[in-house]
């Protein structure tokens, strides 16, 4: 089956959990906005906009078949079987999606650190309150989140997250780490000594060899001041 | 089978999008920290810092036999079908997660509109930036949000967002009515016109026997100034 992936095509963003998963299990898949030539954005939008009976709410979402299935944690529990990124009984696929379900929170949060207020503003509109939220995530929230993720690798025999074999759940933990790293490369030097289990996670990923590939290639998008994760200097005081 | 709901006992919150849905089935379930006597909350605590192979990262969560399930969409994703709540194919139990899991994101976006900044403020300390916040969350996201329920619902006949009958999707978009209407009674009211169809199925959701049964309660905790929605006048100008 080749997959079609529907994603803005200029950011890593909520796209990079699927292409992480796809690009390790080496799937046959079209990145459709990112197509040379003019058909990439609009044959997106057109589905967004378009009279069809289970529309998509937003991108990313996947063609798969007659399938159309938006929101980055479903997409992954639908297609986490079929790339063996994920277990077959109901426990271990709920359990997986779980733990995906709670890195979509944890993307909300990081997201949020520099657009606390809103979207429609700038962040130079919102200096001080992206300050002030960068501040709590950092002493609050992110020890909670990683040290959550810490523990569950760790009682899970600190190889894998799920199970005993690699998940698409330990590919996006690693591109939650590969994030902070480029938004907040001090305060993430800091802080990754206390979670070591998730830095030898990531990097046992990152030498993975359809990753490094993956890395290495154009198709990976570089991080920008777009997206989930943004560098602002003086949000990594 | 009796389940066990595990959630803070003085709000509806997230857990009250479960609650609705084993209310409507009749089934049987515990609402654990809710018992009378002292074991109620510490008994969720207690299952929040075990050492248990795969432990919830917050309430809600849900025992069933021996397992143990978190995150709401999740909670439902696994009941859905077994309350008769959700459709037995994995495309149709696909596209409810879908939608449930867009619910939960305009849950967060409501939450965000009097607690913007940090969790860790108290309302009088983020006034400027929760006006902005909700000045924008009424222009474009509310009606964005609410705009794609009214397509879903009309693209399907009217009657159910899912399918040929009640799912508990529908049960959540009414919480959500429900809360809106509580939380901005002035804003809402004048909304509303611009989504009947919504407005008609939480009408339809409200006279159920079941759901009507368990409002009238004293199962069904008040709405109050915690939790996901709140009601500060100037918000609501």
């Amino acid at each position: 089956m080749r997959y079609e992936l529907y994603y803005w095509p200029t950011i890593q963003g909520r796209g990079e959990f699927i292409r992480l998963a796809l690009e390790e299990a080496g799937a046959d898949y079209v990145d459709v906005a990112r197509r040379p030539g003019k058909s990439g954005v609009p044959a997106m939008m057109k589905l967004l906009v378009k009279r069809i009976a289970r529309p998509p709410f937003a991108p990313p979402f996947l063609k798969a078949g007659k399938l159309i299935i938006a929101q980055t944690a479903n997409i992954l529990l639908y297609l986490g079987p079929r790339l063996k990124l994920a277990p077959r009984d109901e426990a271990g696929r709920l359990w997986a999606h779980q733990l995906q379900l709670t890195i979509a929170d944890l993307v909300v949060e990081i997201h949020d650190t520099h657009h606390p207020v809103s979207g429609w503003l700038y962040f130079e509109e919102q200096r001080p309150s992206a300050r002030r939220r960068t501040k709590d995530f950092w002493r609050y929230r992110l020890p909670k989140f990683l040290g959550y993720f810490e523990r569950v690798l760790h009682n899970n025999g600190d190889q894998y997250l799920v199970g005993g074999r690699l998940s698409y759940v330990d590919l996006s933990l690693f591109q939650i780490v590969e994030g902070l790293r480029y938004a907040f490369p001090k305060r993430m030097k800091r802080f990754e000594k206390r979670i070591p289990g998730v830095i030898a996670l990531h990097d046992r990923v990152s030498k993975r060899p359809r990753i490094k590939a993956y890395l290495a290639s154009n198709r990976r998008i570089a991080f920008s001041q777009w997206g989930i994760y943004r560098y602002f200097r003086e949000l990594d005081a």
